[in-house]
């Protein structure tokens, strides 16, 4: 089958290798469509994300669905043919945080596609990807599979909900409106917050945050517009900070009301200078959010209802075998969320 | 009376000024005894304090006991003589934070000594201090005025307790042996936590943690007896910064397990560079602490019922005339807790 | 003016009094709508409420609107013809509820048309009624008198959401479906509850829940249909208890999942027999809700911005000089909620 | 080896059994000391507990420590003669709650001499126990053999201090002054809290109370001393409930300040009379606290580091071959603590 291996920054390597053997707990699935995330980026354009760098070549990739193409031991529940998204976790159900139920902070997770644990998982960027047959959910028909693919994303995001709290009834001020952003937007609108503004450094991104879900947007470098909004708003009782960009964290530290809460979701790179005393003076609460524990069937179950509807973030669709193009067009401005589909 | 006014940094006059008039709602205390505060410390140094300057001469202090002197009209409960403790906070009632019961973050607030609101309101190192009469905790026989003027730091850090959580069973670093920190660990070894490490600069300090309440302690230089000491406690829950300097904020980052809590208690000067991504990683709760809301008559129950000793914290005392040399000593490396007894 | 005293049970009569004077903190209030609430027809079918008896005749209702007749001391915010809801709440602001936010558990709280204190405040049944000038919360064109008249219960639901905690993706089970239950119903949607199931002993009832917000509906007696839905739903992690009725809170302690919560909002009657151990077995939370701190504003900020239709509850209208005839409507099985307007 | 098998109500009988081969994940413990739980006498005194009946002959007893005898596959950590303590729950690991870490809440849960799951598991009222390796807790050279055994009792009472939430600074009321109130009064003490009272039907039991932790005690009849310790106290911000008796049930309704919490703790038998409206009013929040969930350690360390001292609580020492007699005496009101020694 055909894998594309990341090398280093920029060099992502088409390569012709075995399908892998199945373990007795796995199933293998057949890849139909595959998101690009921003860690994935991180690591194409940098070589490296969260400060793991990319020491051996590895296959990217952990927002997927497909068909099981070989059922293994698991035959009864997934049959060949059944459509399924795989929550990414693997978490070593051991450790003390597997056991209080907060696995996404087990430090021995396996996770598809990061370099984080060594040896890592190679990612969904190939034709077929051995999976764990309890981590198989299975997709009802009426989702497409570039839906099916945002299942992980959106567990993230549902996730980071629950480290904001109770939304409903707050005034949050989403930072980034990239796929993140976005599918924060439609969840924080879901959860009944009072009003949700937003900023960014694309226009492009606001108008569609504006259209799906946004009542305020702001041009991330406009402190006036700022103003205008923070005072229409009351300010801001919760901040999400899902760009990464270190302005963003600190215009979270400055513009959270006393007593806010600030959740940090976008990966920030080394040292970061924060108003540090502010976090004092005003009792904020900043929480880190990370990847996500227990939310994958709920994400499903929202799309299935169609409580939720994300078709509308995906603005490319890119064939597997142009996974170089895909990048290229997901670190510009135009896009929101960049989808794959297997043509290999 | 004689009052000490600051002019600026280092600039403290001694003047001699009219005993001011009562309003309805206040008595005059004569002042037995006042501590002093990192806040007065940083006033004092750098003429400012949290980004606050001294904009006109005002006089610092806002931790204090006396006798009232003259009870206005609230001789019923405040007879003349009654020895007192002043809780500084004057909250405006009526604001968001009021009525929520969050009034430590009230913006119009009046706190003694404090530049931080435009007019301000004198402080307690002169003779007489008007006070609220609700504000005033009537002070048993039993406790000394230097424990009477410690209310006020434990008030402080009792609310920092409740920022930080349930103590009872958590790995807790304390950061900061200066007297916000040992109350502190006091006030976490009598909520039940598992282990307390603390780490400062200066082995004097520690010492006196030692004895008191710390199950290990730390120079603040030493990496590899923090390492040590992390080992044995199994990592720290919930780290409090007390120290108000920047590279034991960085610690905090670097030292806390993954899904603890950071309490900032201790002002932070300008911006401060941290390893933001670690609160993503770990999912760290960072939470700031501002004052206290209803925690002084809890400190006085504690100190009454003798359920802490406070005492040994008070290094040194100075009669209030001799307050520069006072200011001195307290930001020398050999005292903890520097109180001014009034011999005016 | 004309006004209706409540004497005993099913006792109702309209007098003709004096229009009373005005405090220097109130304006008053000419009444244009007034909903009946559920401890209304407590007082009017038994002559007491909560184990609260009727001493002295006095006037009902505290669910209005109505336009500023006489602005007093208040015509810069209020002037005559505002149209204007009251918040019927009137704390004392000076005991410990009241200082740490938490007003609605106040025992020293007025209330309009409430026999728990004494004195009572007479309540709105009546043409003109004095409110304090900073309870009344101005009302947008937009809305109609009857959805202003929602709006304290309406804020008694934003309440209890807040007891049952994060209502988002929470699988909830509310008993009752009268106005309260109607608008938990509306408002737990709002908050992005996963499921929402309704009981009650009225298929009229269950039928407009059904239109307006609920996922399966289920008549009180059927425990084939109930065991049906709960299995439909996977059980409920919150269960609502809106109808008053003992075996519903029976039922509360059946249904409720393991960890689950339960919110005792309907007002109990005496003592009430419970399996209690299921708390135990299941580590049940059950949390009381009562009245309703700082949820005034949004709620009507809720309809304003039209997150919420409250329209359709308004099942029968009565001019105010039919009050009786209301309260027997309101008491039978057909009506939802019962509102009435001034024609005096 | 012998084991005591109860038929039924106090029909325990002394029988000779094969010592039961070792499961791959076990070890073998010879019984050093076990505690009678007031699980083991309802069971011993009606035949059933928490409405499960004793349907085959099984081995009561789930508190104990005792030698590793075999140590099966685990020499390495636990060769034989290694002293241990056994946490008595073996949930499934698979289902919501396990992969949450309720695991106290899991249904599937294994617990030694319970009837709750069919097929049981037979208790630690015999000579040799298998035990999972991985639940042996290994026990320090300075603790007794009956400090030991009380390890099980100590993590519940661990367990409902945090479902009591924070304990600091609160006015707690405990009703029940048996082993597991007098547990509960140690913690709660450990815990710094504000004042503890304490209620129980037996005088000698409150006499060790007065000792050992409770600032007020009072006998469950006396409402005029339960009303002056109540005022005393300024209330009870929490009440837990650990007698089983129904009416210490409605004592807590009734005695518990508005806002406060009530932990449920005390098997209550059958339906149970409350004075439901209460909990409305005074909008209480009602726990119950089942089991335990990861504080086995906990308890451990506490004991281990001489921060609680158990041992005065165990009023009588019985060998194990007096089994009967000792469940009279623990049955009877003279006894705190009733712990047997394995004399076979």
């Amino acid at each position: 089958m055909r894998a594309y291996y990341l090398h280093g920054a920029r060099d992502l390597r088409e390569e012709q290798v075995e399908v892998p053997p199945l373990d007795a707990n796995q199933v293998l699935v057949r890849l139909r469509a595959a998101g690009i995330c921003g860690s994935d980026m991180h690591y194409y354009a940098h070589g490296s994300n969260s400060g793991f760098d990319v020491k051996v070549p590895f296959v990217l990739g952990h927002e997927f669905a497909g068909e099981v193409a070989d059922a293994g031991n698991h035959a009864d529940r997934l049959p060949v043919g059944t459509r399924v998204a795989v929550d990414p976790s693997q978490p070593c159900r051991l450790c003390r945080y597997c056991v209080e139920g907060t696995y996404n902070l087990c430090t021995h997770t396996k996770y598809f596609g990061s370099a984080a644990l060594v040896p890592h998982i190679d990612g969904c960027f190939r034709e077929f990807v051995p999976a764990l047959a309890e981590r198989c959910h299975i997709v009802p028909e009426g989702l497409s599979w570039g839906e099916a693919a945002l299942l992980e994303p959106l567990s993230v995001v549902l996730h980071a909900a629950t480290r904001a709290g109770n939304l409903a009834g707050q005034r949050v001020l989403i930072s980034g409106a990239g796929p993140i952003g976005q599918l924060l937007g439609l969840v924080t609108k879901h959860h009944g917050a009072a009003s949700i503004a937003v900023t960014d450094v694309r226009s492009e991104a606001l108008k569609l945050a504006s259209e799906l879900w946004a009542d305020h947007t702001v041009l991330a470098d406009s402190t006036e517009d700022m103003d205008a909004v923070a005072k229409l708003c009351g300010g801001f009782d919760i901040v999400i900070e899902a760009s990464g960009a270190a302005p963003a964290l600190r215009t979270a530290y400055e513009r959270c009301n006393a007593g806010g809460v600030i959740v940090q979701l976008g990966t920030q790179i080394g040292d970061v200078s924060v108003p540090a005393n502010l976090a004092l003076l005003k009792e904020l609460t900043i929480r880190g959010s990370f990847r996500f524990a227990h939310q994958f069937g709920r994400a499903l179950d929202l799309l299935a209802r169609r409580k939720l509807n994300v078709q509308p973030l995906i603005t490319n669709t890119f064939p597997l075998s142009a996974l170089p193009e895909a990048f290229d067009t997901a670190l510009g401005a135009a896009s929101v969320k960049v989808v794959l589909e297997n043509d290999l």
